[in-house]
């Protein structure tokens, strides 16, 4: 472990495992190879900036996870996994980004070491860190295996947070309202765009009410203008300009629970149709909000959203909301239910979700946005940053 | 295009795209599939933080890339990219993290729209961002087409830098030694490490020279004490603790071109064997940089630098650098050559590399590592960041 504490008892990891190991015997899986950070971080307390390299935990039908990694990644895993020393399994560096040899050839032999070569393993086949080459190589090396797709096993685990998960959401949910209140607070027009971010970043990491931010899974995505129609671009040096609105979409991390929260600032008087869309917005996100409760489907949540949005005059063809929690880059979100048509998840106590109604209009974004958890009898917003658009002069 | 100008002349581009084509007319391809962001903005231009979800850039053997993703980020591409907006290509929202359906699918018809869908199509096989099942779903939907490995092929062509992306390279040198001087400045016993990391944050942003900063493909890695034996901890709240060792693993970065460098830092006075292990460290660095100039094979520098340091009773068992350049998430490396036994590759000038000889010792880390340029007769520093242990009272 590191010189701060765990994150989470030993108690709650083996919980963890047990539900896995559940859901692996209802699949007939006796064996699954976790490669998102994320998954290997939930079941495992495993911690490092070391996903650019193959790693994974291996996960059987009984017994704890095994991490498998890089020799050199050993001792971060010696200092945040909950399992003994001899769970933890590293491969020489001379597997590292090297054509001739491929670290999967090293997994497939504790593969067959521990007795599963003829099992039937699960894997994140669409996941960032199982690449098309690791399953190729795992699959030429296993020839006995059965191999099934076993994406979003783990993550739908993750679905409803334990108190101490809910915890770490709200304390992440502190930092993000700062990072807006910096915003409100330091913002200028003539300021250039970076120099702006220099300073969300700066509160991001300090952190809020004496707990330290750790990194967001996504950085701070903030286009203005004719730029904010497009919902992905970061920053440059361009100052800020009266007139124009400017959407910042980012989150507050803490022991990589991730609290996203996007707001819009508009430096001036804004267009009045621009106000409309805000109108519009803010009274779809009521009825989403009104709807998200114990019992309800995703899809029932996204339908609200988009009646009312509709009856304004309003059109979002992208989902409206995705489940949040624990993540590593490049996604804040748990990959699993989002607020759109079709989705019949039901919602439950403990289930988190960045409702996320924001309009790409052809001329600059909008983005108002609420991390929220569903309670027992509906759902509250983690954060209490003031929900409007914010205008400065 | 951004409001910003471009980062390179449609004339760069051009030339990058019809190199590009010399190799795949080499390996017989008639297609490449480009997943990996770093390959996709040097063909194309394209910036965005939207790699969370398939995209990628096609490349037939002759005319122009074509950019495909998310409809969403078909604005992002029509403002970054260098061809016109009919080849940029959109898939609807409701292929996004959808288990019902793949975008691949989407991918195969626009591949068998342009008559590539009976060639032989390379696919980067081990990019994060290609994973095992878009490859099984591009198999799937193109039975006809034969597919290749081309993991890396455009990965080579960025290996020797053009005078425009020196200019980058070199003020996000400039970043980087202003990030080490205010880890020097304010750095002190007692503070806690994320309010550290918020300050070097900071200055990764505000960037240096009036030139503005990027994010870091890689967030700062800064373990102290008995964490900095583990390579890639990141931060959280402890106090930096006099007679402890802190490294700082970090980069500056602008208009994506990423400088990484390391320095360690001291409080009080250093063990014996720790200040040994420095001036192996240093005298291993020289005889490492002296034999870095063309002609020489990447397997040279790593010898020069291990028998100095061996003689001297360090051994370092992973390689010792990596070639450095345009990058996104998750690691700053360009993945093709390393500083290590067996790689053959011959330098060449407008070479860049992380020269990178981290030792992790027993009860603490030391890097002190140089991000580099071959030149016509040798190699240059990028940086003047002070080469020593830094240590303070």
């Amino acid at each position: 472990m590191t010189t701060s504490e765990a994150n989470f008892s030993t108690a709650e990891y083996q919980d963890r495992v047990s539900r896995t190991q559940a859901e692996m015997a209802a699949r007939g899986l006796d064996l699954i190879v976790v490669s998102d950070p994320s998954n290997m971080s939930w079941l495992t307390g495993y911690d490092g900036w070391s996903f650019y390299v193959h790693q994974c935990v291996l996960l059987g039908a009984e017994g704890l996870p095994i991490w498998w990694g890089r020799a050199m990644d050993v001792s971060g895993a010696q200092r945040t996994v909950f399992m003994p020393y001899d769970h933890i399994l590293g491969y020489d560096d001379s597997f590292v980004q090297n054509p001739e040899k491929h670290p999967m050839s090293d997994l497939a032999g504790w593969i067959a070491y521990n007795g599963w070569h003829q099992g039937r393993i699960g894997v994140e086949l669409d996941n960032y860190y199982y690449s098309a080459k690791a399953h190729l190589s795992l699959l030429d090396h296993l020839p006995e295996a059965r191999f099934q797709d076993s994406t979003g096993l783990v993550n739908w685990q993750r679905a409803v947070k334990s108190p101490q998960e809910i915890t770490y959401m709200r304390r992440a949910a502190r930092i993000v309202e700062r990072m807006h209140a910096t915003i409100l607070e330091e913002a200028e027009p003539g300021m250039r765009k970076n120099d702006l971010v220099a300073r969300i970043y700066a509160t991001a990491i300090e952190g809020a009410d004496g707990h330290w931010g750790d990194y967001p899974a996504i950085v701070p995505m903030a286009p203005s203008g004719l730029d904010a129609t497009a919902a992905h671009l970061t920053w440059d040096d361009q100052p800020l300009r009266r007139g124009e609105s400017t959407f910042f979409e980012i989150a507050g991390a803490h022991r990589r629970y991730q609290c996203p929260q996007s707001r819009t600032l508009f430096f001036g008087q804004p267009p009045a149709h621009y106000l409309e869309a805000e109108e519009a917005v803010l009274e779809a996100t009521l009825a989403g909000l009104a709807v998200a409760r114990p019992g309800a489907l995703c899809e029932d949540v996204a339908r609200a959203f988009n009646t009312t949005l509709n009856a304004r005059g309003f059109e979002k063809d992208s989902r409206c909301g995705y489940a949040i929690g624990i993540s590593y880059p490049p996604d804040w979100g748990e990959r699993t239910m989002s607020f759109r048509r079709d989705d019949k998840t039901e919602l439950k106590p403990g289930m988190t979700f960045h409702f996320m109604p924001a309009l790409w209009l052809n001329d600059g974004g909008l983005e108002i946005t609420e991390p929220i958890l569903i309670t027992e009898d509906g759902c509250a917003c983690l954060t209490e940053t003031p929900r409007t658009l914010y205008i400065k002069d």
